[in-house]
């Protein structure tokens, strides 16, 4: 509290890090509530694992990310451990199934929505704190697991306002894009060298819908410059492979989803095969939908995926708050992590899993769904002697289900209204000392009088003008006012 | 994905921390709803803040911690730039204010729910990680400010389903208490040494619900054993300073609380004298709830306290999941800070605030107030290769708003059986082959049958015994349904 001028410390927000204010927030509850209330109505139970994990539990499976630790945020406990914050939902319930194996009812179906932090570069729109809300079904290694949270996440997508045409729900598997790599010659073994060819592969694949098959082809080959001039280094593939690769992807292109060919395409790899029969499980389960839909160029960056893997697409064009057009990724995405728990316990334990990326919803949604608070009454004080007054008058409107409140500061009547404008009240009471002796309340709406109010500079102007103004007996207070809020 | 065995991390829980499951979550969540929806009532809007601050904006408040970064969780940003995670939601809101002052409205009113974080040692219930919700108000230095919160609170608690007997919200003021003290000869300014010595006494005033009258002159005196016989130094005030404090604290004592007699005691004290001014404000506008009270023994913890103080207490005794009477701390606590806003600016800007402890509040209200989820059905799939009959029939259930899910593991009858149980589903729904043909389900009432179901052990002995359960025709499965979870 006694700190010197020249100690004050700035205040600043942390880089890559944002306040976020009411409109914000009711926006983001009202669908958050909307997923959970699909969530729950399938049958999943919320579980709620705590910020902080041990770091060795994390594990290191964000993409594209070489250093240790990088990309999360750690420190190291008093006892001397390693702690880090979750960068994802599923690495701790990886680590929650294992502690709780035994307890859990198999298949075990939870979801949960929370913060993720993320120790990377922040950028425009992107933030090191954002918002998950996952679904992931632990124990089954049934397509019909898939199945199900492909099938729930189209029911949240649709409570939160979208019609199924403009959304696409895509599924691939690994294992089918590792039989393709393996019978492109590929070798499928764990060896750091075969892990990164195959990344670069996948990653060319995945960027099908961002460069065009002509950008696939080059970062498969030799490797590929783009606008800015920096050469990304190809998988080296030949020709033949190139081609393979192509007609693999070849209905991505042409806006076709079918499995049909694809049983050629990974004939003689073990993976290959058994991803496709998952593949066509889930299409059988998923095919009265019409928007759920195979697309072999889904890859999904995440190191730990072993089968299935989803992706949500929005179909329709997404503005920026400037009113440009906004290129916009996925919306929610996962896929199947048969492995995870095993890092623990050593046994393979099926799981899958789908997110949802709020932010980039609540982003798309903006201009359409506009969720916002109930009006606001705010009663001034214009008496200071007299506030228990407005304190009562606004609880008798908060006891008829009216959001009301009493300024409570000590400035003036111009303030007051000023105040009353800066909080975009619809209404403000006034009780004065004349209203009081006449047994009246005056009430003002702000809506209608908003300009007029600008130019209130005393009380005898606002006296002599009262604009858009109305005085009522003080027992017609909450039924005037509900009036006046009916019919806006 | 390829550690070796020896590599194995081990599958824990960060020491302090826990994971929170459905039923818990599903209570907090309504607690916070109720809460929020009071707040938002009162005008309140609400605010989120990051998880992270700069450790310089964050400052040094938490009670009795000595060490730099005692009692905070830091880390290092890669720009060299230090990061804690917040302790308090309060802190946080100076850093914010400071930021955005010009555009906010005066006074600027708004909540905040959400996880802090405290690196201390963890003990039983005493985790590093939990939810606090506080309202704020900024920007006015009136009583009225304070008066709000109080009154607000209580809608809040009532919210909760308590009634007004059941807790006391409490009120006093650190300016009153800094009269007393200067009264009795003790210094007020900011040196280490009269910050210490106040603190001394404030925190035995603090104790005298725990330990008495002649705990506390013991702690005003020389110093104090406890029952484990550590000795803790006392004031070392003498007999006159000791009584006068005792006749201040001593309508606490007697469940008085009457402001009536204090003006004495402060007398020639300014703080005193200012304290006591702003006290009969508050008591004024809040004297008609009964449950607000005046009570001179109220300090709280923080250091940054500068005016009024709060606490909410629970009247009622509350017991422990093992049924054993625990000692309940306060339920709300806060107060004024004037001087947090000025720690960035230089210029005081005039603040209070509330928080509501809400796991505190939810281990009260354990027992009385069950809010569970709707009852689930789960539809069983004895037939794996028709799986999409058995997610049309949960989708069927879903569409009349019955929580329903299909199980989606690969198991045999029994353990689908087990996991209904597991889940503490309501009501089975079996569509086997001849079911099917002859256009029936089957619908079991596990409440009913949970006994006679776990004698189940074959499809036969299934089929044989039918315990709990009727068959119906296909169309007739949702209002069969509906009528046995409504009869229930």
């Amino acid at each position: 509290m006694s700190e010197k001028r020249t100690d004050r410390p700035k205040a600043r927000l942390p880089r890559g890090f944002r306040d976020r204010g009411a409109a914000e927030i009711v926006a983001e509850r009202a669908c958050l509530d909307a997923i959970r209330r699909v969530f729950e109505s399938w049958g999943f139970d919320a579980l709620e694992t705590p910020a902080f994990e041990y770091t060795d539990a994390l594990g290191k499976f964000l993409p594209d990310l070489d250093r240790p630790n990088e990309g999360v945020f750690s420190l190291r406990d008093d006892d001397g451990e390693w702690l880090s914050l979750r960068y994802d939902l599923t690495a701790p319930l990886a680590r929650y199934v294992a502690e709780n194996f035994q307890n859990l009812p198999k298949p075990f179906r939870r979801y949960q929505v929370g913060c993720v932090w993320r120790n990377e570069k922040p950028g425009p729109g992107r933030y090191r704190e954002f918002t998950q809300f996952d679904a992931d079904t632990v124990g089954s290694a049934s397509p019909a697991a898939d199945a199900e949270l492909l099938l729930m996440a189209s029911d949240a997508l649709e409570a939160l306002g979208l019609t199924r045409d403009e959304f696409a729900l895509k599924f691939n598997s690994r294992k089918l894009l590792d039989g393709v790599l393996e019978s492109c010659g590929l070798a499928l073994d764990d060896s750091r060298e075969a892990q990164l060819r195959r990344g670069v592969v996948l990653r060319a694949i995945d960027k099908l819908d961002r460069l065009g098959i002509g950008g696939v082809r080059a970062l498969l080959g030799e490797g590929r410059k783009d606008d800015s001039g920096d050469f990304t280094k190809g998988a080296g593939l030949g020709r033949t492979e190139i081609d393979r690769l192509e007609s693999f992807i070849s209905g991505t292109q042409r806006g076709e989803h079918r499995l049909d060919g694809m049983q050629a395409l990974v004939e003689g790899s073990a993976a290959g095969v058994q991803g496709y029969a998952e593949l066509v499980a889930i299409a059988e389960l998923t095919k009265t939908h019409g928007r759920i839909q195979f697309d072999p160029a889904v890859v999904r960056g995440l190191d730990y995926y072993t089968g299935a893997v989803f992706e949500a697409q929005l179909t329709f064009p997404v503005k920026n708050e400037e009113g440009e057009p906004v290129v916009m990724g996925s919306v929610a995405g996962g896929g199947r992590y048969d492995n995870l728990v095993a890092r623990f316990t050593g046994e393979r334990v099926p799981a899958t899993g789908i997110s949802i990326g709020v932010s980039r919803l609540l982003n798309a949604l903006r201009e359409r769904k506009a969720v916002s608070l109930p009006p606001l009454v705010v009663v001034l004080a214009l008496d200071k002697n007299e506030r228990a007054a407005s304190f009562a008058l606004a609880a008798e409107l908060r006891g008829a289900g009216i959001r009301a409140e009493t300024y409570v500061g000590d400035a003036g009547m111009k303030a007051q209204f000023r105040y009353a404008d800066r909080r975009d009240a619809a209404i403000a009471v006034i009780e004065g000392a004349d209203e009081r002796v006449r047994g009246e309340v005056t009430i003002k709406d702000l809506a209608a009088g908003a300009e007029l109010a600008k130019s209130v500079e005393s009380r005898a102007a606002w006296v002599k003008d009262r604009p858009a103004q109305i005085s009522v007996p003080r027992s017609a207070l909450v039924s005037k006012i509900k009036e006046m809020l009916g019919s806006r």
